[in-house]
């Protein structure tokens, strides 16, 4: 049995982990051999392969990134690509396929599956938490410590100058990295792709936070959009989920405040340092989980799923139902969370 | 109504989070006004209290330890106990009780609301997270954080002198901690209370490590018992969980296997540095909602009742159920972890 | 004996550590008593005070930020600013100030002593280290620490798409903390305000990095400028130093990498979160150190002076003559760094 | 040219920083080949060599422990060890050897410069700082930056449960890494080795630190001892600087304070958490720079040198001069912490 293991999409701390799991299982206790595949459906697509055995997954636990490399290439818009790789599998004697990835790299996946007859088993990948089917995805709650902490430090410049800090955190669609980090950071206003934004009612918030004599956090997902339609932005575009993306919110809603309440306000934007090193104790764990019951699946010709968590066990569902569904933040649990802001 | 809270047993980061979750919503939702108790149960017993405000709040939710203090004050087996405390919550005009404590301190308040007539409601702290009836408690996040770090820290200096080191972490009777945070931090071994050790088997894998080219770092929870009943214990006693304990395991640990493997060993014991400072991003979080239900369940006037984790909903279960039993690793969970054993 | 004490100027970690070791020391072995003055020079102008005494200073040591607040009020450009500190300060019987801050606060201080007759010891503190009469400045040690994670963390994400990560710190005029950052995170190109770079070469550096397979980090400095001076500015304005500041050079060199390599590249701005949060353990000792050797110079009447570090030594020096020069990254330095660029 | 490279001694986070500094510069600048020795003074003894190039380097700067492992062999007591040496360089090529270690190590190098003709150049290594020469060596920053972070988080749950906390550290002859963390860490008692200490006075401190509310933090240096001379030692042995070792002084002394307050004391002994992982920024910065510094002692010639830190600057004295006095906590230094205990 040769297995083919690929990672695509944006990248997340644990996908080493998840790697080292479905290796050193697949070897030690299944006999299995494996293949390495190169930067997402690329591998595949062109027969780009690398070595994977004990020896290469040696050491990578504690390290962020991927040993594979990962891409956004998408074989289902590729010419010919599905032909290409069950050629190049085939070619390459590889029965079954591990495929590590977000919505994108996994919609393949059960496409292959599901209509195209070649076994995969997938794993969810998303550091912005946002699938439906697990509780959680790896790589999530390192971003949300690295955000928090980030938060943490900027509470005291906030206070030594009375300034407003706005942090712009990543989550596109979702805004559970802005929800997680902003209430562990103890931020005075949270804002979220799932609900628009009225700058108004920020500026009430940061008003009356200053009254108390401390000085306020904003902590604002990249997504998160004003309920204003007519502001205007500077890289509107209409994207497939239907919202307009506003590039530089961050900055943009700093600008308002400054203007409306007459606050000092500035921005710090996160970005990239949020998805890189090496993953915190709760993503390892989940991750390496993750990879030793995908190569369960595997020995057990479970193909056409996904690992997923469920409280404290990992479960396996159809991958095509699993990516069927964004999973954003409850309108309760929002409010929830809503007693600390102003 | 008045609410009154307490801390009981060893702390936990996390504890100030609850208290502020509790407070603020209490406040600012319901209208409540709060009495903090001293140091566990020792406050209700001997009538000493703290103010607990909003102001008294702010702050904390990154601050380890508790603003309300703790002890391991029983009253229960303390002369006219559950008259002193329901006198002293009368004259305080204090209506209903937030217990947040582990089972000792748990059992207290589901006497006291189911016997006594005294309205309490539970948040489980245990940073051993060893209470079945919460997936996780807060505290244990952190504690295996630290433990993964150290751990990480090990790794070099063994692999620079090919020696063994022996890390000592916390768990009399559940060995979550070393479970969590050996697979995290890549130990070799890891031994838990639930399974009684081998030391031949231990030395076999210290061995074949070596053989590798690699150090081994074994992670030992501090009740992890030898399988030979005939060893001479420093200190062994009998328990109420009919263990045997063993002070010092770590050490003993690291001597056997220099005497039968003939490698340097050395053990570093963790020890209070896994229960301090400020609590992860994941361990506010879960603190922080505990503290906004229980609050909840005091207006809903459901007592006798303790909030709990369920994949990632908070819900409420009986107290008395709750601490009925001891969440221990499963033999299964062992298992897979063990693949990466030797 | 009463003694002021203020800070101006942007914050910094390790300024509660001074404020501590001053009021400690004063207060247990000299019985000084102390006057807070609010936000820098705005205190002493406007009267604004705050209780300074052993309690008060309690539990500051590990926090970042100021407790007496911060501000870049300049009493010299304010219409009879002189008169009113020498009012205030004699009407609150202070007898002598000690002044925390960078070259435009500890200028003020200069004055005030050389000329007006009112007793001042300086402390210095600029988080860019470009002070030339001290070996370091704390501050820069936290914010070289969270600058080297953040340039760590960079590393495994560049890696993992292949693309080029330019990571803008901060230095106006002088690049510290891109040299020790950039050098301590294995960056591939450093730039710096003091030399003009050229982007030609640092796309050269780019495209060795990759053929070499891995992927480059560039860290560069805010107030870095490109050799070429026909570039189009965002927001180009003469500064006091002589130099055109380029706001956003980061996200201008991305640019520029992309035009001219046909690579991706990435911008991260670390912004506010380098100066907030707890000090470095370096910091917490510099600090504490001037503290006290600053209550020192008091007691013994030597004022106009500033405390310095010298090797592992506290001197005093001139505060005119301190602030005299900008400590700039010196050539040979930079040349010696430039090993590891490409 | 061919030099050759060894690390000798107790490792330390900063060794492979070394290395990468040497190599980069020595091969890309002069054009110098390579060869590691394996396992300190062993490498050359045995003929033990390894593969040391830019590949060999590459990602290793952030990595504690050293690539070219280490012990403690010392060819002096080693039968015919110089010839052997000697015999072992000249077979391999090798023109020029740089000895990183601490003073047995470089005790070695000096002989061999200085007596043998073998031309060595040496690089200061002790974690505990007490190298005269120099103001700080490589790995000490990390160590207190360690410690310190574990004295934080001890502080919380000693006041949490009002208990007395000794934090046992690093420092068998010199109390560096206790008095620099226990400063940062705001330990109200600190001993060190190069003052006996006197329990009555500790107990005194740690009883007014009481009843100022508050629960004392000890940080006790492992070679620390009391004044009392005939207190039962475990492990009384005199070793080759006159002192007596007193072996887990931190337990001793928490079990006196408990006999002596009535106050509960527990203890943490930190242990080779402290030397290992990832070496910080400063470290990583100093450890880079003696390497560069090192291969430019080689190039210049200037044999039987040492580098070392003075202010700011590297420079290059006799490794014979450097290794004979130990650098020991002043008075006057430790009377100035002094005002913080208690």
């Amino acid at each position: 049995m040769r297995v083919g293991v690929l990672t695509g999409g944006g990248d997340c701390p644990g996908l080493n982990a998840v790697i080292r799991g479905i290796v050193r299982k697949g070897v030690q206790e299944y006999g299995y051999e494996f293949t390495g595949f190169r930067d997402g459906w690329r591998g595949p697509l062109e027969g780009d392969t690398v070595r994977l055995d004990i020896p290469t997954v040696r050491g990578i636990l504690p390290r962020g990134g991927t040993i594979l490399g990962s891409s956004r290439t998408n074989p289902l818009k590729t010419a010919d690509g599905i032909r290409r790789i069950k050629e190049n599998l085939a070619g390459g004697g590889v029965d079954a396929l591990i495929v590590i990835g977000g919505e994108d790299t996994l919609g393949v996946a059960a496409q292959l599956s599901d209509v195209h007859d070649v076994p995969c088993v997938g794993v969810p990948k998303t550091i912005d938490n946002d699938l439906s089917a697990t509780d959680y995805t790896f790589g999530f709650d390192t971003a949300v410590g690295i955000a928090t902490e980030a938060i943490d430090r900027l509470h005291t410049t906030a206070e030594s100058h009375m300034r407003v800090l706005v942090c712009e955190v990543m989550g596109r669609h979702a805004g559970w990295i802005a929800l997680h980090s902003g209430l562990a950071g103890g931020a005075n206003v949270i804002l979220i792709p799932e609900q628009r934004f009225d700058v108004d009612q920020v500026c009430a918030w940061v008003t009356s936070r200053f009254k108390a004599s401390y000085a306020p956090i904003v902590v604002i997902a990249e997504g998160a959009m004003p309920k204003d339609g007519d502001v205007i932005l500077k890289d509107g575009t209409l994207d497939s989920f239907g919202h307009v993306r506003l590039s530089g919110v961050g900055e943009w809603l700093a600008k308002e405040i400054e203007k409306r309440t007459g606050k000092e306000a500035r921005t710090t934007v996160l970005g990239h340092v949020q998805r890189g090193g090496t993953p915190s104790a709760f993503d390892r764990w989940l991750a390496t989980r993750f990879g030793l019951h995908a190569i369960d699946a595997v020995r057990d010709g479970d193909f056409g799923k996904m690992v997923a968590l469920r409280g404290t066990d990992i479960v396996r569902v159809p991958i095509a139902e699993a990516i069927a569904e964004l999973k954003t933040v409850q309108p309760e649990l929002y409010k929830e969370v809503g007693v600390f802001f102003g």
